[in-house]
């Protein structure tokens, strides 16, 4: 990725992982939480403390690991070790779950050292195996090593099909008297890309060795947020368990401070970490066989923006028409009209694949080959401008298959 | 239906339809809009003017006929003829499409009398191939008759599998001097009872020979609408088309004024009609094999309980799982927890079938085999208390099948 033409700042890592970043080791196994014997636990453990932040659901009920984070790091925002585990969300265990999860952060102290942080995903309302759990912690801290980032992306799947890990290399300028540095980013993450997660779950963890302040971290991991997991179906308040850590520090820099160039350029690469790991969800949608990229222009506001294109990339008919390989664009215009904003026929326009399919208040019909082809490629970029504004918006959706339906109906607690 | 237990004032008539109300005929006809050949054109016309009103979809970009009844039902609250076409639901159609629905209606009071009122549906931003409805409408205008109400039920159908039609009788009782009197309630729906439904729009027609003064018909509408088309997912503000109408008058009686006893016993009759179209929709909704009707009370106010119940019955993880018959409780909890409502919860409890499932804070754990049987019966009764106030709300939700996702992936433009 090159930020200018001239010089390459971030550049991707090629079989890149979380565990690129110099300083973190991680170790994965099946601790038996899983009935299928799959691997179920990771830790993910830096030389030595860093400075950490969370976003985390909106969700008014969360899970018991999300309690967890947020008291932590809302006290300390600093962190050690990460515990991962799936087969089990620990959600809507009542104060047992607060217990359980606790019980594994001070295991993970006393084996890595802390601040120790615990993500979770699964089932909900399920007493989490903690004898299985403890032991797993026990016996993943003795195999930590820098080489397992594959295996610790894969302990984190439930209905994934594919792992979800990159990592990329950022060149810092020089900035007031320090010598430019390479640092890396990486990141990790599983989640099916479906609205509603349960089992499905989104999880990330990213991490650089650079040094952020911890005036700047919460803001970047934001910033990377917003651009990013907020723009897939997959969003920060659906489920139960949703989080995204940042882990930044290591390196033998200055710490970065907010608004200097050094920052603009870490923050750029985390942008890439995260957009990549995103991109990697909605693909691996349970289900899914096409990505649809809405980008809706003309809103009265960036909120604008964004609340027409998550009700069009909401809606279960857009979805369907989208498995189907359908242009079917009245759906779209349809579900654009169900958010709530007072939208004018005469002032739209929709195009598919480059190719408008409506403008000046009627149908085009046009291109209409062209259009159906777009429709059915693996990825297609649909513009809708609602005519009133400046605002826009950038949606990522994933189409709903019968696949969709067989996993979540079958399925079984 | 006994209103109380001594007399019973409205009561079904077998094999009834919207034309069992006196005074209405009706005829319908394949016009050619669908290229299968089926049935797709209808006409119900009354002997006289009658008080109509009619309740319409929120969408912004609301469908032809939509914006021309809405604009006559302003001017003058009363209707003869009503002409209803499946196969195009006349949509994003621009200028062009309000004229072809003026034009509709032209022809309609041209051979029927008016006022005339239009209702469509079928797919979106296809122009309205005009020669064969208005063809349409002059064949169905020269065959009306009062046995017609199964062959107007079947011509409004889409992806519906069946028809959607009833009738009741109803005693008024005696009312300041005039004496007790027996009127009928007759009602026709389409729709398939899924969420943003655009070829699968909503529409109804209800209609009785009991007169409703001007200053009633609008809120006798309103209520039954309330209680009945509003509590399904198929709900008023999502489709570009969705219209209930409701036609009053005819019977020799005396209008019958709001607040009086006789539009008690009315407003009953009309509302358990509206009830009757409703479960028929959701249980005929797109691949659906189930219903839930999910019972939320313990709100703060009836707005919030209807928010919660909106959100858990749109939630895809809770409609797959009742397509999977699977009583994963975790998934309903989750889905109201993202209604926006700072929900507490050890406050809240939850039962299916009527076996708790989870209180106090955490999981129950009996009754497991109930449960799941329970929520694999064609209809299952959930019940959800936020335990925060007296607010309650009711919706009804069919299931996410893979027939759903066939038929709106393989449905092509």
């Amino acid at each position: 990725v090159a930020l200018s033409q001239e010089t390459i700042m971030v550049r991707e890592i090629e079989e890149g992982t979380l565990l690129s970043v110099p300083g973190l080791r991680g170790a994965a196994l099946s601790s038996g939480i899983k009935e299928t014997g799959r691997p179920d636990l990771a830790l993910v453990v830096s030389d030595e403390p860093v400075a950490a932040a969370g976003v985390f659901t909106r969700n008014a009920l969360p899970a018991a690991p999300v309690k967890l984070c947020r008291r932590r790091l809302a006290r300390e925002p600093r962190g050690r070790a990460v515990v991962i585990n799936s087969g089990n969300a620990n959600a809507m265990t009542g104060d047992r779950g607060d217990r359980d999860a606790a019980a594994m952060a001070e295991r993970l102290e006393e084996r890595c050292g802390g601040p120790a942080l615990v993500l979770s995903t699964g089932i909900i309302g399920v007493p989490m195996p903690m004898d299985r759990i403890l032991g797993g912690i026990d016996r993943a801290a003795a195999e930590l090593s820098p080489d397992a980032g594959e295996a610790v992306a894969e302990a984190m799947l439930t209905t994934d099909t594919r792992i979800k890990t990159c990592a990329v290399e950022v060149k810092l300028p020089a900035d007031d008297g320090a010598a430019p540095a390479r640092v890396v980013v990486g990141g990790v993450a599983k989640g099916s890309g479906m609205i509603h997660p349960d089992m499905a779950t989104m999880l990330a963890v990213i991490a650089t060795d650079a040094p952020l302040g911890q005036d700047a971290i919460c803001s970047t991991l934001r910033a990377a947020v917003q651009r990013s997991f907020n723009e897939i179906t997959v969003d920060g308040d659906t489920s139960t368990n949703d989080t995204v850590l940042l882990l930044a520090g290591g390196a033998q820099t200055r710490p970065i401070l907010a608004d200097t160039p050094r920052h603009a350029v870490l923050q750029a690469g985390i942008d890439v970490v995260a957009e990549q790991l995103a991109r990697m969800i909605v693909a691996d949608g349970e289900g899914a066989t096409r990505v649809m990229e809405l980008r809706v222009t003309g809103a009265r506001g960036d909120d604008e923006a964004r609340l027409v294109a998550r009700t069009v990339t909401d809606s279960l008919l857009v979805k369907t028409a989208l498995a189907g390989g359908d242009p079917n664009w009245g759906r779209i215009l349809a579900a654009a009209a169900n958010a709530g904003i007072p939208l004018r026929q005469e002032e739209l326009s929709l195009s598919i694949g480059g190719h408008a399919v409506f403008a000046g208040g009627g149908p085009i019909g046009a291109h209409e080959q062209e259009i159906a082809k777009a429709f059915s490629d693996a990825e297609v970029v649909v513009e809708l401008d609602l005519g009133r504004g400046d605002g826009r918006a950038r949606m990522l959706t994933s189409d709903i298959t019968k696949g969709y339906v067989e996993i979540n109906a079958e399925y079984h607690t």
